[in-house]
């Protein structure tokens, strides 16, 4: 048992560390001003692409890819504390071609793409040049339970014919979108796990309809949770990922990384929050003394640190598990750090929030931005509530009890 | 002891439920409509001025003022189910002439003003025609602390120059507001609690600069948080409300009622929460049964019941013994009901949020904006924290202790 | 809606507090004296007894009881306050003749009892001249679940001949104690609720065995909660209680009163730990400054504060409720205030006992013995979640829901 | 980075496992029935004296002390797991001779004594031919404060005399306890970290008084919590461990390990309540389905697999850390440690106590005795409040924060 980083990946973490100080933190606030001044609330800041280059020639680039082939080769436990670097901003992982979900529709295409589809699909994305969505949640159906799912691919000669309507297609409305990953059915009568496949739809195609960014927490800008709209949408059958009737054994695969990614950005998210409560405490006169000196200001820091360090251990564990023995293997643990750090992310950022006065509710701080990521992550990849349940079920398993209730196999949800 | 209230006020209770059930809800979604068609996003959507006729034409108006001369005549107790009902909407209060900041600025031009005052500004505010705001709050200085206040008014001549800069001047932004009442330093070697006084300062004013919408919560629309620059201000001497001095008097004498409103509202607020959640417990199905019949969905019922209605007899209690005793006399319970409704507004709300999974974030729900204002409210009129520390401070006299801090007197504080 | 009690209850109030001061906090180390002197963990101290003329002597007797004919005619939400203050001690009750489970069996004696029932022990009772157990929990049965009651009582002629093992028949070793009221089946085949009777059984008779005391948190002293064998137990069948079959219907019928006296006597409690807390706080210094001065002891003062009169208003108008309505109108409130009141109990308790540091774990103070008492509330008359499950069935009905799990009907549990 | 025991440790796990599960369990029983049998609520229990030499042949003997000379040589992230199994019941530290406050004795005595205090005490203590106890806490000063202390010894010739009074001087009532060292105030006017000195005080010693056993929850029975009175008692100056002045040093130096075993102990008691929990939930049917099909019981199982390993993890980083660099550098953890466990440890336990009903509360079962230990471990070694304080001290410091208050070091605290 060790709980040192080995020297390549500290000298990694130093080196992204570096990189954020240095272009990072700024870059937010040109960012900002960048959306401002173009007077369009999906405009794609020009400083990211300016910075992508610089980050690329450090070779801080798709480190999250574990396939030496296509990506940087750091394996989970490796990627673990970089990914949390990256965490502390919410433009960094783009940055460094790391962001969700990127990365996991980028795994995807490594592990079950044909060689035209990489082609077509990887190679930009991996180089950065283009981004993508993943289309998976429908408004009526609950993410958890694959048997709900309704868009309808029907296969027509070579053809499928896609009819149905997603949201929260996060990324839809990027600039550089060119493509989405849509989680259909085309099975109806298949068995529950057989019913869906995952095929690419190009962003131009016809029977794509944008509906609306549907507005997140009063933001519908940026690069937007997207209500689609698939309308007669014909893609060549060739489009299909893996074979059909992949989609939930495809949504798996990606599920374990995916949701432990989020989770090691949850404690870069809250170690910000973390940092900026403690500069706030030190600053912040009143009534003659720091906020740094009053009881429960210092019990919301212990507390704080206390609870980001108890996560990023288990988020380590998680990683080192998946690594060292399978996903398959970690799934308690995967789904323990999803719970975990999602809520302790938005307890740690509610006391900044509150340490921080009324100035905490403004995007004057990125106080609010890191809260609703912190909020979402408690329901996405499956809510809090159906992850404890599933806990619980594998943690009783051990006793020989089998629930009677019909149980979610968290088989997939939006990432 | 009697829990029950009068038959009169129960009347009201039905009016005012009646006059939301059939204009406010829908209202909702029109008034979102009419801002976005607009183009605008601090347009004044019509059909609030459409329904505010219809309110007052009931008698629905004006019913949070307790001086019959002005308004409906009301006591705190009576007044406080029919705010709370109005709470259930964030657009309710402005129809029935009982939104924030305007109440406290009604209350305090009928308590303190010159019959010229109350000719130019109370009456249209009492008639609706225009609106107002309270401009205190500083970037620089704690709420809670009188003395950081450092917006300056210095005579000269006949008139008052204020230079400095507030923010969350909130409702500055409404098309019909007219009229700011600031808290400024006129004497700054005055003792304590007489350096500052409010002056009436007509938006139009030139030395009045709006810089900003300051963005909360991903929101700069509506009425605003607006950052206010004063420079070379000039107003005429005779818009000081009271006298020069009573800065801090008069936020006292607004203070008590203020909060105690927001906490009505917060109740409302949570009940319609509650209400939602309710609703998609029994409509939502996952994994074969609807999410009313999950253990984990019907904790969070019982618990939000339970914590609603302890935080309503507080507020009852509390408005009951402003009306019976005085507001000074109330003080301990006033403190008491501002944090306990705000914490107990933001765990409902968190909880439907929740229930409705990816739905509960958008504005497809009212369940955001509650919870926005929930969050503020942990803030607004001096933060939890503070108040927690006086109201053990007040116990604790009770055994003769007296601490050794310099405590705040929560003399003053953002509406 | 008027908040203030009556001036009569006003003057109880005075007189029990009062007596209070004057006797029963002093009385509380006598009486562990006595009992330490004894050399007899269930000795009855005789302070007790002492003390309990002087009592009646005021008229402080039987306050409970709201029949007055034989007690004292008070409602509950006039009996709430000064149960309250009874309950700031632990050994008031029983010098006040108010104390659990003798309060429920003459409630029950006085309502269903005969003639010659009444004289036989509801008489001795109302004279305190003896005590009273109340025998119904079995040790592996679920209180809360009538179907599940196992002790046996079979028809034999003029007699029923009683079989089975109950445990937590608290006050069996009390050395007064002369009667149990046995909760038992006397017809097995019946429907669900008509299955059991209740049945007077002397604590001399041959067929009954006290096995043990059982240890509750280290404690197997006091009046103890028996574990009991009835053993072809033999009683006259005109000891039953009611009609044959009416156990359930009576056990409802205790219920109410019997929870919320419970709840008073919790706020009470609560209130003694807080008054501890407080001068603890204030009187210890450490690191140069009293407790109080710090921040964190401040919080739990202030929490305290508001968590005690949060749960008080709710139990004063459950009291209310089922006074001006029906207990069984009031239903909903009486299991909300039993989850509240237990808990805020033991959550206040908690917090002056980490104020105390070890001393607070000593019987040098009366906290751990509250503890105790809290703790148990969260179980007794039902635990907590079948209270919170139920409590959100009653809000979900509102809204058409159904549920579809079989559901307890709280119908009865061990006070 | 490894989060695999070593081979080495696997195996150790393996055996005391095995060990625990062949005797310890049984024996708790066995141990009650003994003390029962013996009339004497501070009886030694026979089935201990048995089982020590079969735990010292199979070498599963002082396993905490790190110094191969006098134990089992593994450092501290090897013995964890060790502790945390034996912490899986309250009798089992004793078998292995791995209990509080022998183990801190042995290790200073090994650290600090003579050859000669050597051979007189630390001899017996290893082979568990004896017991000890350390005498520290008094009953008027803060534990946490070293300034406080007020038992005084003087320098009279070539002995001290030694007075003043003690409590929680725990273990001094175990049968073969013949050693107390206690921390005496030696020089009243050196600075504050120098006015102390540890001195060995024989239990026959006819200046040592054990006035009582403190009644803690309930329990003065076992080796208890004595209270102490030093009454002119003479040692000779010989006595004293290291130097004259050294007390707080030594004080410190037991304290990073004795803190830490206490966490290790505390997740091995967490563990044991999970696992009866489950097993309670699995077994026990009320409406119709087991506890563990009920969803809050399942929240509560998930709550506490998570809790616990959170727990873990820290305690094992901190006991790698102090091993890797050093108790000094790991101040920060340990501290952090102490509050997480301990208070994980309590709500577990809670939980498992619900899980349970009434049977919970009673000794029928161990929960109670876990919760003891668990409750009391929230004030040993410093209250959680103060550990909270100096985390954040620490914390605050990384941002050039000085607290303006009087802070603590944690220098010393009863074990």
């Amino acid at each position: 048992m060790d709980f040192e980083h080995s020297d390549k990946v500290k000298n990694l973490m130093a080196q992204v560390t570096d990189f954020m100080d240095r272009y990072i933190y700024d870059a937010e606030r040109i960012a900002d001003e960048q959306v401002k001044t173009s007077g369009n609330k999906h405009h794609h800041p020009e400083i990211i692409e300016e910075l992508k280059p610089k980050a690329r020639a450090q070779g801080l680039w798709n480190l999250f890819l574990p396939d030496k082939e296509y990506g940087a080769g750091l394996n989970n436990l490796e990627y673990a504390p970089l990914a949390e670097i990256m965490g502390r901003s919410l433009i960094a992982s783009e940055v460094f071609n790391c962001s969700a979900p990127d990365t996991g529709n980028m795994e995807i295409l490594a592990e079950f793409g044909t060689p035209a589809q990489k082609k077509k699909w990887l190679e930009p994305l991996l180089n950065g040049e283009i981004r993508s969505a993943f289309s998976m949640t429908e408004p009526g159906t609950a993410g958890s339970d694959p048997t709900g799912l309704q868009t309808r691919a029907e296969r027509k000669g070579d053809e499928y014919v896609i009819n149905g309507r997603k949201w929260f297609s996060s990324n839809a409305y990027h600039q550089h979108c060119k493509i989405l990953i849509a989680m259909v059915v085309t099975d109806p009568n298949a068995e529950r796990h057989r019913r869906a496949s995952q095929i690419l739809v190009p962003l131009d195609n016809p029977g794509v309809k944008l509906v609306r960014p549907v507005m997140v927490f009063n933001d519908d800008g940026g690069h937007g949770h997207a209500e689609v709209v698939y309308d007669n949408c014909r893609v060549p059958a060739s489009n299909v990922l893996g074979k059909e009737g992949d989609g939930f054994m495809i949504s798996q695969a990606r599920l374990g990384p995916g949701r432990i990614h989020h989770c090691m950005r949850a404690i870069g998210g809250a170690e910000r929050a973390f940092d900026l409560m403690c500069r706030r405490a030190q600053n912040r006169i009143t009534h003659g003394t720091a906020l740094a000196d009053k009881g429960i200001i210092q019990h919301w820091i212990a507390e704080s640190r206390m609870e980001i360090d108890q996560a990023r251990w288990m988020v380590l564990h998680a990683a080192w598990k998946m690594d060292k023995y399978s996903k398959k293997e970690a799934r308690q643990e995967i789904s323990m750090v999803k719970t975990i750090a999602a809520n302790m992310f938005q307890r740690v950022v509610d006391r900044a929030m509150q340490t921080h006065g009324a100035l905490g509710f403004t995007d004057d701080v990125p106080l609010f931005r890191l809260w609703a990521y912190a909020r979402t992550l408690r329901m996405a990849d499956g809510p809090d509530e159906v992850h404890n349940m599933v806990v619980a079920r594998r943690e009783l398993r051990k006793y020989g009890h089998e629930m009677n209730a019909a149980l979610p196999k968290m088989e997939a949800a939006r990432r």
